[in-house]
């Protein structure tokens, strides 16, 4: 059965309250979904997944350190994540304010392991961008993250 | 069927010789494929493809305007492209000389249509880059990128 | 004496509003600056500056490809832009639509012809970006890039 | 007097390598420079630097996390680094395996604290890269980023 992992770094709960959302997204595809913060995310644990999708808020144009270093330490397994399905979001201060680039950082990451990422033509092109607390138009980007990357995973596995 | 175009724009011939062994990657899978200039192609023909992979030349870190030319022109069925494969290649005459900007220029354009995108754990990370002349590493590179797209099309495409 | 341009590529005036209130900052500073639409500019016009700002929509994730052509074509003098100053701003339809990318697109071509580029605390932080009119909010954005473009041309030509 | 930091972080010495040759164009440049490990650098002593010079080993096309805490960090004195000149660089196992989007990750990080970068028309466009055990091709590259960002400094210090 088809697995999502969304992991995150929040501190004030932008962040948080994004990835709660897009796990409301991949749920409508009745896929299975577990949301766990960064800090409680061992590396190995990203391998018991089909898809993975990491948000963090916007720390000078790119993810929070904690972000970068469990990806840092997956190293250790690298090539075990190819075909594996991506996704990523971030919260930030301002308009233009490092967004685009902490997504497309995370994504990199993912590429790099072999993943497969879809964009979007709704809203945030690379990923879903909370500008302060997230509204509801920014909201349902999210759940359409949660979405897109459930039914990716399911058709590269072949359920129906 | 599944389809896959291999559009691209070159001037010294290596870019065209990188398209051409993607082609044979592609042929690898039996998925049908075709290999087109940028010159002789329309924006139009981009809806017929299950696939679309992109290369140029490395001109100041990103693809040469002929290319972009043709995305720009592409707005006008926007939303039609979501859900198709792509993938990047670059020549180039300097190690970090753009190359890897110019890919991901070309993967930023594809995500925003909505495409779906896969990097690998091998060589160049977001797709292909030759300097200079294309050597034997490259080449295999450029078979890599054709084989890893021609999978994903058919695997979205529901095709054993 | 120090010489700016603003070049831009416009289609609804937008980014053309933004170029005419970046060229405020500028004379701010007291420097001379001329603003010119990209179809109208040579790509040898660049040598006479000491600094460039450069503007466009963002189009899929990156200037216009007018943009593109313009520096593209100024290959022939490659090597003749070290040590100028640049700078560059968008407007776009969607926050996250591809805003960042199309700024560092062009800062990317700024470097790599040698050129020199200041980023700000302040808004947009690799360049201004507008969603749609440009607001009260980006207008001063605009000015202060005009300003700091300015201000770092007179300080390396030893002008008071 | 004019003041330059190097701050870099290395694993197998490739890249402790590059900062040092760094060091040695500073100092052609009769500029002070201070080469330190990141994990021996506190973020306050950014600000006593003119010139920050940031490298790091390639890990998923980012610099390591050690490297983005210390800037994560420096948010503390956010406004403070304005006009400070930045550079970066980096060694990675592959050509085209993330080198230059890490180069731009830490560029971005410096645009974001208002800092102020030169591209270069020779070699590694954004930054000096080395794949494996940096060449002399690659030394002269470091030695001459080395030299424009002493250079840059000096004259917006007005310092002959």
């Amino acid at each position: 059965m088809a697995k999502i992992l969304i992991v995150y770094y929040s501190r004030t709960g932008n962040t948080e309250k994004m990835a709660h959302e897009i796990q409301k997204g991949v749920l409508e595809e009745n896929v299975e979904v577990v949301v766990k913060k960064v800090e409680e995310t061992e590396p190995d644990e990203l391998l018991n997944y089909d898809g993975i999708i990491a948000g963090s808020p916007t720390y000078f144009g790119g993810p929070a350190w904690e972000i970068k270093k469990l990806f840092d330490q997956s190293v250790k397994f690298y090539g075990k994540m190819i075909g594996k399905v991506g996704g990523a979001f971030t919260s930030s201060a301002n308009i233009a304010g490092g967004n685009e680039t902490t997504i497309l950082s995370i994504i990199q990451m993912m590429l790099i392991h072999g993943m497969i990422v879809q964009g979007t033509t709704e809203g945030g092109h690379y990923g879903p961008v909370a500008i302060g607390t997230p509204d509801e138009k920014v909201l349902k980007e999210c759940r359409h993250l949660g979405k897109r990357v459930a039914v990716v995973v399911k058709k590269l596995k072949g359920e129906k």
